[in-house]
This record gives C-alpha cells, structure tokens and sequence, in this order.
C-alpha cells in the first residue's frame, strides 16, 4: 500500500510545538544523522510548515504529517489536504492522536485517503480495545497510548506492551505496533523493542531532557541494539 | 501593530486547495510578479506546507496563512502554532473564514495572539452585523463576505459593499476593508475599490477561469488603475 | 449490564426531529399501543424534552436518549448528563449516530459510562469495518447504516446485512445487529428479520408515509410474524 | 420581541449539572416560591429533560433552555430543536455560555431563530469587547462572565461591572446586562444590581454553598431590596 517501505524495528519521534522554525529542522538533521548512522528507520513527525524543508534536507528520515483531512482538491481554505501534505514530501501520516482526537468515520476515511495515495497510516489508540478497533481498518502501524501517559514521563507497563501487540496481531498480524508512551530512557526503547514491539518512540521525553541531541542518539542506537540481540535470538 | 504596512488598496487571493504543490508556487509567482508590476500590496493566502517556500521566493507578497491556533508552544501535535507560521515566513492570518468558523472567544483570542506576533489580521464575516461584531476587536482587515456568495460567480451588490464599510467604520475607522465574495471579473474590483473598499480580492473566481494568469493580472490592474482614478478624485 | 433486557427480534423507531412536543408523545403512544399488542418490544428513540413524559405514558417502550455526553455531575452548563437522561427514564442511548458522529474515545467512553448506569447501549456505524471496530467496546446492539441511505428511502441489501450480522458475530457473538437504512415497507422489515437481524426499524420512511400509524403497526406486526416463522423454523 | 417580558431587576440561577432529576425539580420549586414572595423575576436555565416539568409546576419562573441548535425540523437525530424547548416549555435560550461556546455565526443564527419564535435570548460573552460584540446581534440580555471567575467563587470586581454595561448600553441601550461570575452572597446581589444591572446571578454559588434554600432565598431578596432602594432614588 504504502510506497515507503518501514524497515522494523523503526525508531519514531516528533517535535510537537515545542520548539518551531529552525529548531525544528536542527532536530530533523540530528533524527537523519541518528538514522543513518545507525541504519535504523526514522520516522518523524514535523509541523506542516516544515514538512518540504526537511524533505530536502533530510533524506533518511521517513516524515509523517500530524493531521490530514479528507477533502478532494477544492474549496476548504483551511483544510489539510492529503494531496498537499503529500507533495510536500509527507511519506505518510499521524491519525488519531490524543491531542487531535478523531471521529470513528473519519479515522477510517482517513486511512482510506491515505492508501489511496500511498502513504503511511500511523493510528493511535487510547486503550487495548481501541486498538482492536481501528485495527480493523489495517492501518500500517498501530500506536497505542494510554492517554494519561503521553507527556507525563512515565512509560506504559510490559504487560500493556505484550497485551496491546497479542490484541493487534490478532486482528490483522501485518500492523506494527508501536509503544512511544511516557518513554524518557533509550533502556526503555531496548526492553520495548526486545519485548516485540516493531517500534517504539518519545517525543516530549527528548525534548525536555538536558541533552536532546545525546539521547536521541542513544534511543537510535537502543532499537539497533535491540534490532541485533533479537536477530541474534537472545535477549 | 503588524509589522507589514499594507498599502491600500490591495489585492487579495488565494488558492484554497483548489491546486496543490508547484502549483501553488507558480501561482504565487505569478502574484508576485503582478504586484511588482503594477505596484500594488498582493494578500496571498498559502496553504501552511507552501508558506515557508513562497516567502522565499515572491519578495513582493504579503503571505497569510489560512488559519492558526492558540496555544503556546508546547504540546498540541496537530495545532497550528502561530509562532510556527510566522516562523515559517506568514505575515498575518485569516481568521474565521466560512470553511472554517470559529468560536467568538477563539476569534477575539486569535487576534490577540497575532497582535502579540506583530502579525497582521484578515476577519471574515456572513453579515453586516458579524462585520461590526468582529470589529470590536480591532483587527487590521475585515472581509464581510455573505456565505451563500462565496465560490458561486455572484458577487455582492454595491449597497452591501456600501453598508458594510459605513458599518465598519462607525465601529472603528482605521480597520480596512475588503470585499471579496464571488468577484470574477477586474472590473468589479475596480468597482468595489471605487466605492470605498480599501481592497477586493478573488480565488475560486480566478482559479475557475479560462485564463487564470490573465485575470489575475487584469485583476491587480485594476487596482491600479482605480487607485490612480481615486487620487485624481474622480470616478 | 443492561438492565432492561431486550427481547428478540424486536423494532426501533424515532421521530428525530420531524416532529416535536405533542406529536412526539402521539407517535409514542401508538409505539407503545403497537408493542403490546403484537408483543413485541420497541425501541423509542426520543427527544431529551420529551423522555420524562413518554416513560410515564408508555409503559412498554424502551427508550433511549438520541446522544449523551460522558461528563459526571458537576459543571457543563449545556451538556447532557448520562445520570439526568437516566432519571427522566431513558433504559438506554444512541451513540454515535451518522448525524451526531464522535470521535472513537468518546464512543468507548459513552459505552462504560452507560454501562455504569445499566444502560443500554445502541451504537451506530457506517461500514462493516465500523462495525467491527465498535464491536470491540461490546455494546448491546449495533446498528450499521451506510450513510448514503439514511433517509434515502433505499434500504440496504441483504448481502449487506448478512456480511454485517457475520462480522459482528465474528467479534462477539453476543451483540444483537439491527439493520434500519433507508425501510420504508414492512416486508423490509420481515426481510430482514428473516435473514437474521435481532431487529429492523425505521424513522423517516414512517414518517414520510401516508399513514405513519398504519404503516408502524403493519412493522411492528412484521417483526411478529418474522418472529413467528422463525419459531416455526421456517423462512 | 420575546413573548415574555422581564422586569428587572431579576435574577438568574441554574443546576448545570450538578444536580439531576427530582433534586433539579425541587430546587426550581424553591425558585418559584421565592420569585412569588419577593415579586421578582426568576429566570431557571432547566437542562432538556426537566424543562416540561418545570414548566408545569412552577409557573412564576422564565425558564431558559441551555442551547439549542438552529436546524428546522427535520433530520438531526441528536439536534436540539428550537421548536421542541419551546413546545415543552422555554421561554428563551442560553447562547454562548462558556462551557459550550458557539461560533460567530450561530450565535447570530440562534438569536435570529430564537425572535421567529418570540424566545428570549441570554448571551454570554467572555470580556467588555465580546460584550460589544454580540450585543451587535441585539439579543435581550448580555451575560458578561470572565471565563476565569465561573464557578472560582471569586465574583467580577465594580469597574468590570460598570464598565460592561456602559459598553454594551453603547451599542444598544435595550439590551438587559447581567452579572453572575462567581457570585456566593447576598450582598453581592445587591451591590451590583446597585452598580446598575438589570440582573444578577447565581449557579456554583448557590449549588455548593451549606444553605442552598437559605441563600437562595436571601439572594432574591437582595433583588427585591436593590429595586426599593433603587426606586427610592437611595443607593
């Protein structure tokens, strides 16, 4: 479906608003520079104005817009379209997030608009039974977020983990899922992704530590050593 | 307040999501040139993902961005942050346009956080009462457009445009306004500046016509050629 | 979880908005006079204004609130409190109707929050894939409607309903699938009893007929003889 | 306009949500007992379900729907029907109460089918600029409540007062202003119908204070008092 191809595990990370402008492209730079480095896939998600810039600039990163609507080209003067955020250079796109909570039709027209233009499906989900939910719409990737985590420094448990990928897989076994909740340490990133997990990712955990750029590398590095032990077969 | 003066009159376009991409920037360039050309301030509305490339490519224009939030930085992954666009190259903002209306609070909170930016503010309304509602709060530019008019080839008759400006006026004199509903042709934006309008603008109305670069040009002539006649005093 | 248990098959009606005050309470009392004498339990879906009074004149009825909100009692000037459409007597509530659609959490939470109270929970979806999605939170009833035929006066076909009663089951066996898009005769509503739906309704096709109380007693009789030549074992 | 005229001073409360059922019902009696011996106008905003009821037991009060939406009738499943909180017993609207803030345009829109049904119409506005602003729209009273004071227990300060009924009798010197941030004692009812208001209110207050009977009543006596006073010329 999706033209871009996710090498798993993947490493996901975001700038939110935190930080805006060329700040913004900076911290792509650094998510590049980690991703090649470390051969480790790199999504990242960038605020719609700086989706081209870092599309020039960064050619490892995979860059997902953070909302699309679902008009066709036309009128809606304020409207997202997919067709632009695609040309933009947007591999694919965020759906659902908590900070941006989406109707069940258009969760799924979304997806829809999506496939239709070949791009990257990341859906998040409140809950294990959320995650079953938008699951039966296939998305790509699955990122299931107890709401009360994100932004709060404290990272899902292992048995939500393994709960949430058993839940999942059992709907459609193609989606990945990813954990990015409350994650603040790359020790976190390695037991998420030993734990099965196809990704894990931290947005606010990065941007509010004393070193953003060291801990950005050392997530990388985590889901490259964990991608390592796992091809090895050990833990 | 804002930082970009705007001369009067001016012109005002925009490409909704009619067109998408290059598009767009060839559109804008095409703007660009025709304010250079005749001289006359261009509003050009870009969608948020075209801002940044626009402003770094058409010097002439004066670049609004279709809508913003207002938060401030921090989380809220889909908002539209309005240091973000600012950043990005906007010099002002359209607000409660009809394809997306907001709240009142969020209207009044809108223009606040503008003026805090130093950017420049465009105020859509449905009625000669909403144009003196929304003037309450002092932006820069109010665009008193009936709804039932916009994308429909039929523009509003000389008493609306008339009664909107008196009305806007009594409230506070300094705030310009536009007309801008169904306008398709150079001589009715010749006509709406000749009765008093600081500016006329048109998107669907170009975008649908045969000759879309001829009109606009014509259009941004017209400017020109109705503020000449003003300064000359006659009609 | 409910405390009104539902008897199968059995026939849902609303007046929407079509009608209001007093014609609301006729229509229900013929509801009401339809259910016991064809005993066979009827589903009401009523205006907030009016659930109180119909609860008290209509003893037979199952009535759900059109929506309800998921706050808990305290501040929410206009929001409508699941404890207060429980006291004015509603057995239940409608979620996520195509004309009030809301956002998945709000589904999810809708869903406990009724369950809380013992109410019953009647969901709405668009597709098969909605269908199963919802399925996930595990309401009592589902009710798939493709958009498109709301009101249309063209039901679905029974393909469609056959795919939706086998992929709900395919969830949770125990979630009755009531099929209502676009009836307007009761040999629909015999249909689709037929093919196995826990229950048929229908709201605009009634109340656009000639006879609206005609043809709501010839449904709900509908429902009966189905039910009968379902006893039977016959089709 | 409206069908019911209110005399002022009056005095306005509401249950929000903090109550429901039978406890709403009681407190509206102890309203109407209370407007009946002090001859002062009491308006209730009742929620949907309790509105007929109300109606019928307490017929010294002005009761005032929450919200309502402006759809004729017709579809809208979940819609809230101008027609049917008339029919079961509104004699006016709560428009923009800033826990269900309304655009620009509806505003405008239900005050416009709030008159084609000879409602009374209270708007709620945020600052002395959102005052200004809808009393454009000419509703019949104008609620100014800094959204920062609902329900802290912390009432507007004399120069808030004066100064948004100077604004609002600017535009329109019809129009009712009322004061009900954060009011929790009698005096303060007194003091600002003093200060001028044609009204005073309150909701929280009343809700969470140990006496809510008492307070009430002593409050609308202060109404009472404030007119006397005033009537006498005294302050």
């Amino acid at each position: 479906m999706s033209k871009v191809k996710v090498r798993t595990p993947f490493f996901e990370t975001s700038t939110k608003n935190y930080i805006y402008g060329d700040d913004v492209l900076e911290f792509a730079k650094a998510c590049d520079a980690a991703s090649q480095k470390h051969d480790i896939d790199v999504l990242f998600i960038a605020p719609y104005t700086e989706i081209r810039r870092i599309r020039e600039q960064c050619p490892n990163l995979i860059i997902l817009a953070p909302y699309m609507d679902t008009l066709q080209p036309g009128r809606g003067m304020a409207d997202v379209l997919p067709e632009a955020v695609k040309a933009a250079g947007a591999d694919g796109v965020v759906i659902n997030h908590v900070e941006r909570p989406m109707t069940l039709s258009a969760i799924r027209k979304t997806i829809d608009r999506a496939k239709e233009l070949e791009m990257l499906t990341f859906v998040c989900a409140d809950t294990v039974e959320e995650a079953m939910a938008v699951a039966q719409f296939k998305p790509d990737i699955i990122n299931p977020e107890p709401s009360e985590l994100i932004g709060s420094g404290q990272a899902s448990d292992m048995s939500f983990v393994a709960e949430t990928i058993k839940a999942v897989k059992s709907v459609d076994p193609d989606i990945m899922v990813e954990q990015a909740a409350g994650i603040t340490t790359a020790q976190q990133i390695y037991d998420f992704i030993m734990a099965g997990s196809a990704a894990a990712g931290s947005a606010s955990g990065i941007l509010s530590s004393d070193d953003p750029y060291g801990l950005l590398d050392d997530m990388v590095a985590a889901v490259k050593r964990a991608k390592e032990d796992l091809a090895r077969g050990g833990e």
